[in-house]
């Protein structure tokens, strides 16, 4: 597949995502989408959240800091997307950590339509239903073949799941894609797991065509962006700096001779 | 008139700024104050919204990610400052997005004196009755004439309003002040306009003259930063950091030589 | 007192550190645990704040956005922690701001056993029980001798207290140490008074040996870094950039040649 073709179509809708994530990275969700030319909104009231989210082209969820509360605004904003055909990604941030955590993870997945569900390995391990440990908000070292976890859950929901990790798995029923870009440094920033499913919402809410290639392409610019950075970078935070300038000018030439995407 | 005093004032009174704002930018809005040589303070427990209030030498209210809670305890703060005089500025942050939105904001102007309102194009033109629609947080194109929309608004609720833009607008009921400074880069970087208020609000509890011409200072200084940064950065990120440090040295030179305030 | 060995022990056991601390600096207090090498997680539902306590190595909790259920649900990690033996640091951030605050810190204190009480001198001075107005939540100049408010504060509760200022004072009712690292430019960075919280929470969590030692060592190693910081910066933006770059590669010659900490 071609990704630069996602990236322009960013550039050209310039697509309105609207969040519904942690309190943590809630900047960096909306800072790394308006870098991407698009125009994030983030609204969080029950009242409200089924409104703003009819105006977006996708919908992003992230339980990092979940409340129950914050769970029924993700299940409004959840419906209202599915009336509208507005894709919607869910990051099950944490799951396995807590109990809690798995039930309010599956409670928004069976309320509503999830297009795409991302997460680490032990994330998706356990949303998959596979007995896992996670430890906190970082991935686990999980047995089991990781590609089969994420797809018989992509079977088993009739949806997209990304994994991310050293390589990211992107899968539906019938595909599988595999994104090899990105770089070690993106583990010592807190926020990347999240921003990068910001980035999904964001090439999914834009694209023309495919929503799994959509979801590959984004994460290819992502970490391309990101391989570009940590050249000029001192450490973490100078290396986050120069991932959100390099996807604010992330140009044909580097997408097209930098991506890693298979098959 | 000369920015230069109201910036002074403000190094030397350091004032307390207390804010009740959104999730998205609340640590910007802190830093930006706190670059300028002032004191940010957040608090919004109904419990001590208003004691808090009450020890600041101004208010910033911001509905970013208004809930009702929250705006409940906006209005308490909003009392508390108005029994001591304490200036409020409101920034309608996604009026017009949302009828919530719209509902919330105007109950916040009917339950307490603002002595600000502050907002983008279909923001204000939203809050003063104009039949426009906002995208998101992000301003759209106003038919009607700004100037008029801004004036009528200050002159029904009998307050100072702010129309930020690629150019600025402050206005009373008497008079109209017009702020050039600034960059295009601001508009890529989540949360200037928050900041923008949050300075609002750190100028007008500073000064000793005029709130009007405070709140155009206060601008123009912030935007002065941004000029100075943008000559330094490689993109929305590296700019911003140049901005909070380009406020923190701001000189009396660079205030003085590069101010555009108009008339 | 050797620093060095404690941030060994960071890396290597690279402990998971729950935190229930506030909106304005929560990405900087998880930030500075990840760029020390350790796990930062927050999570504060009452339903999931005693599961993630469990599975942490350290607790810190952080009031400066306080609200009641917020603190209902700090009062459920505090006590889990205490459960499992699990070191509990509380930052009473702006207590004597209010009586709300006051109040609800003491309500913390009494509810669960809290291993250290960090603040800066006027937050200290009124958690001690001494008259002393805080301003927002910077410190006020207290008259009484702070070593000996601190030093009665860490009898009277049976903890260890850290009162921050240019010179930390870090004791328990035997010792003192005092920490005399760091710089003035920490002061214009909003979050680092809650950053140095997370730190000692984050040192605590790890040690093998005394607490007390970890905290001051925490604090040491957190100051050399602003100290190697401060001289590539060109304000406080870039200070906070390069402040995390240098706590991630720290080095052991800087850590051993840069320490002062008495006695």
């Amino acid at each position: 597949m071609n990704v630069y073709p996602y990236l322009e179509a960013v550039r050209e809708k310039r697509p309105l995502v609207h969040h519904l994530t942690n309190w943590v990275t809630i900047y960096d969700c909306a800072q790394i989408v308006k870098s991407f030319g698009a125009s994030p909104v983030m609204a969080h009231a029950a009242e409200e959240a089924g409104d703003m989210t009819s105006l977006a082209s996708a919908l992003v969820l992230n339980i990092g800091t979940l409340t129950s509360d914050f769970v029924e605004s993700m299940k409004i904003a959840a419906r209202a997307a599915n009336k509208k055909r507005i894709p919607v990604v869910l990051d099950v941030c944490g799951a396995g950590a807590t109990r809690y955590r798995d039930k309010k993870s599956l409670e928004i997945i069976d309320a509503a339509r999830i297009d795409i569900i991302k997460g680490n390995s032990s994330e998706i391990a356990r949303i998959a239903g596979e007995d896992v440990k996670t430890r906190g908000v970082d991935a686990t070292e999980v047995e089991a073949d990781l590609r089969e976890i994420a797809s018989s859950l992509a079977k088993k929901r009739d949806c997209i799941v990304v994994l991310t990790g050293q390589v990211d798995v992107v899968v539906d029923a019938d595909s599988v894609y595999i994104v090899q870009n990105g770089d070690e440094m993106m583990s010592h920033v807190v926020g990347t797991c999240c921003m990068a499913t910001s980035v999904i919402g964001t090439f999914v809410g834009a694209s023309p065509g495919s929503p799994i290639e959509a979801a590959a392409a984004g994460l290819s610019c992502f970490e391309i962006a990101a391989e570009l950075a940590v050249k000029k970078c001192g450490g973490p935070a100078s290396f986050k700096e120069r991932l959100f300038d390099s996807v604010f000018s992330l140009k044909k030439e580097e997408v097209v001779s930098m991506q890693k995407v298979l098959p």
